[in-house]
């Protein structure tokens, strides 16, 4: 639970609209402290919120020229590539006098940051769902904050068996999350996890507005979900209801299919240090499944959802400190252990990067 | 104050009567998580609150079938043995699939829990009172927590000389606590302690309403008091307050004589964890020794003395943090040398056990 | 931010009014716990505020015979001195039953206490201020605790730079603090700081209340400014307003013109523990500079300007607790570099002094 935090990664750092213009935004990923901003003309910018003179938290400081950021203790100016463009009562700036930059990217309404080596952030690693929302989708968004590691929420997350037990109140979830298995694969930077539910074990039970709504009136249905989990923590999720006459078998993916309604779940799990994570989720629902109301109605199950997670998680945590110990795994583990596998990919990879530049 | 914890002895984990069928009561004593439920057919069931699969805690869990108790995070179903018996979606269930069953015991309305292996529970070695309360008693129960260690706890259980000062608000205690010394005996696990007082020198100031009505109308009194102290940290007291011209010279065991008025106090000190620390206490007086009114006036002057003592204990603990330091024994410390001496008889008894096995 | 304490040194304990007959006062000085008190001779006592016997807090005691300190755990006494003069219930008292006594003294209002061996104690190190307030100045006192380290004060302290940037709001501090550096010299056990400003531009932008009065209705004015700080953290200033037309060049000390105004400020930066620290500061005016209501106005703009303070010193603590690392110094840090040296030579000469007494 407290392996090394992957540099070379996309976090997920703060949704794009809480960056409003002359808002200096702190937030702390994997114990670096981080000021995010935007200039006047729209540039997002990330510096480590750590003044290179004494520290001092730049958060605390005064956008200037629409664009720079002065460190409200001594004054020192940087601009948007971190290097310091003024210290007060001094001609010469050394050129040590810089705070380090972060290569940062907007998707899905997040802002993103590549924690590694702002020159090497690699676009091509920023997480992209197989379905996104596009136009025609209501979306809900929130987040919450766990005193728990991040790798706890990515085993909650890569094993939805558990909706069977902590979600029957909030999803109204069967047992049939647990009872049967998902088809999970290996893909890259994370895996790929697949369902067909049904109509014979509904996985939601009936009494819920959800399952009732997605039914469409009709006596029974099936379900199909479909979500990428890939480093660090980032749940893209597909889902959609369809009329069983009109799914052949053996099932294809139901994308392609036509749906009585669909909902796509875009999360981020984002370490703040080894025992607090944020989470952040939106959930999107298609107007034409139900409006505002549903999508009302899907954030408000959504955020019980993750308070029932929430508690679980963090009741872990507390077990963990007190008594750490090797868990017993079962067949519903596949998630877990492969997405395991490929942060540990990524952290050996990180590992001998870091040995041949030493 | 931050010795290994005994494993092989027996803790109070809860008050009986806090054990209501369904209700699953979690407790961390020396560090380990617990977990106390009665099964309907009124079995008490003690486990380490810590699923085999991924360390959740289970008392959030659903106890099922009666006696079962289902982890609610993947599903894992144990029998009251510890044993898993179910895992969702899945036949075959490994034996490694169990969870750490404790032995437990009920006396004085407490249930108490073996540490070590279940199956080296000693029954012997469960604390047992000279005196018992029997017919006749009325009981007040209550517990209280400290952020101190247990052995502070121990410390000041075993010398009453503080009495005179940290209780003589509370109870009126005069300085004959600390001016005179108490018989100290080593007794199998623990220390014996019994002290005469008076009438010479009454042990309690006059104004006291538990003075007034202990001397029955008379001018004057003697006090009989005994207590057994025990591994880890179990006060079993009695104390009887008798007309000094039937108390025949040399004195012997008050409880063999007629007396004005008895009162017995049981009470238990409970590790959580290093740093904190659980007290239960039990006063018992006898019904024609003032009735209701009386018992509840001896709950509350012993919540008063003890909202002292924890001031005094944490006080000690903070100070000790900052300055750990060797103590300067004295004459009053006869007792909590003798009963130290005896945990440390424990701990190295243990220590050779683990390493026999080893 | 974790160097050793200095030990050999006078810490600011308390205000001298705080220690009324009768009241026993804690403080933690440099992680030592200590209990200050007055006897009704007057005499100031500084024990350790741990007993010898239990290591319990003294503070939680009681004053007895006027001058002596009874513990009020088991009721072991002790005299000013700092030796036991009582067991209760025993004749002898061993010569190791004593607690540690640390030397005092009073100077502006302050209790100082010598936390190096007691008979070592050094008055000529007791810090005294180049202009004191004598006759005619009207006080204003307070503290301020923050979590932070004593050395961030002392870089706080030791270069006034900052107030263009943390005291905009409450100084109404112009860019001149920052862009201009003072002389700074370095004396015994710390350095002197001294500056000129103007009239040519004003330290105070006119609008402040106080520039306005301080200017006398004249439509500029100089303003001079010299302040010693001293091992461990103690701030002793002068200031005063001129008409610039009676100031000759080359400027002399300020205090041997006339002045429109003068204000002193003493402030002590006393060390708790590592991440925690007391701020003890007196403003000081004369009367014939605007009587009550400027002495009001001197403390609340003080209060508002130590809030700034403490909100940028804290959060330093926190990106330092996140990631420490090698600060970048500028030429305005000849203050603080030359304080720490200061600091540095008595830390050299505290150990050398331990190794020579080993």
């Amino acid at each position: 639970m407290t392996e090394q935090f992957i540099r070379n990664c996309w976090y997920v750092a703060a949704w794009d609209h809480e960056l409003t213009p002359g808002k200096l935004f702190p937030i702390t990923i994997c114990d670096v402290p981080l000021v995010l901003y935007r200039t006047d003309a729209g540039e997002i910018v990330v510096l480590e919120d750590r003044c290179c003179h004494r520290m001092a938290p730049l958060s605390l400081g005064r956008i200037e020229d629409g664009c720079n950021l002065r460190c409200m203790y001594h004054g020192l100016k940087f601009n948007t590539a971190g290097t310091c463009i003024e210290i007060p009562g001094q001609d010469k700036i050394p050129t040590t006098a810089k705070v380090t930059r972060f290569a940062s990217a907007v998707r899905y309404d997040w802002i993103w940051v590549w924690l590694g080596d702002e020159h090497t952030a690699d676009l091509s690693a920023l997480p992209k769902a197989q379905h996104e929302p596009g136009e025609g989708y209501l979306y809900r968004r929130g987040h919450l904050d766990y005193d728990a590691n991040y790798e706890l929420l990515n085993d909650n997350l890569t094993d939805f068996s558990h909706l069977s037990y902590v979600h029957a109140a909030s999803f109204m979830a069967t047992d049939v999350w647990a009872d049967t298995r998902p088809e999970v694969k290996a893909i890259d930077r994370g895996i790929r996890v697949t369902r067909w539910f049904g109509p014979e074990r509904a996985p939601i039970r009936p009494e819920s507005q959800s399952a009732e709504r997605l039914q469409g009136g009709a006596s029974n249905y099936a379900m199909y979900q479909t979500y990428d989990y890939l480093a660090p923590g980032i749940l893209l999720m597909y889902a959609s209801i369809h009329d069983p006459a009109v799914v052949p078998t053996p099932r294809p993916s139901g994308a392609a299919l036509p749906k009585l309604s669909v909902r796509i779940d875009l999360q981020a799990v984002t370490p703040i240090s080894q025992k607090r994570t944020r989470y952040f989720f939106n959930a999107a629902v298609r107007e034409i499944d139900g409006g505002e109301p549903m999508a009302d109605s899907a954030l408000q199950i959504t955020e019980m959802a993750f308070a029932e997670d929430r508690a679980m998680i963090e009741g872990q945590q507390k077990i963990l400190d007190l008594r750490p110990g090797n868990e017993m795994l079962t067949s519903a583990d596949v998630g877990p252990v492969q997405f395991r596998a490929a942060l540990r990919r990524l952290r050996a990879a990180e590992a001998r990067k870091e040995t041949a530049n030493a």
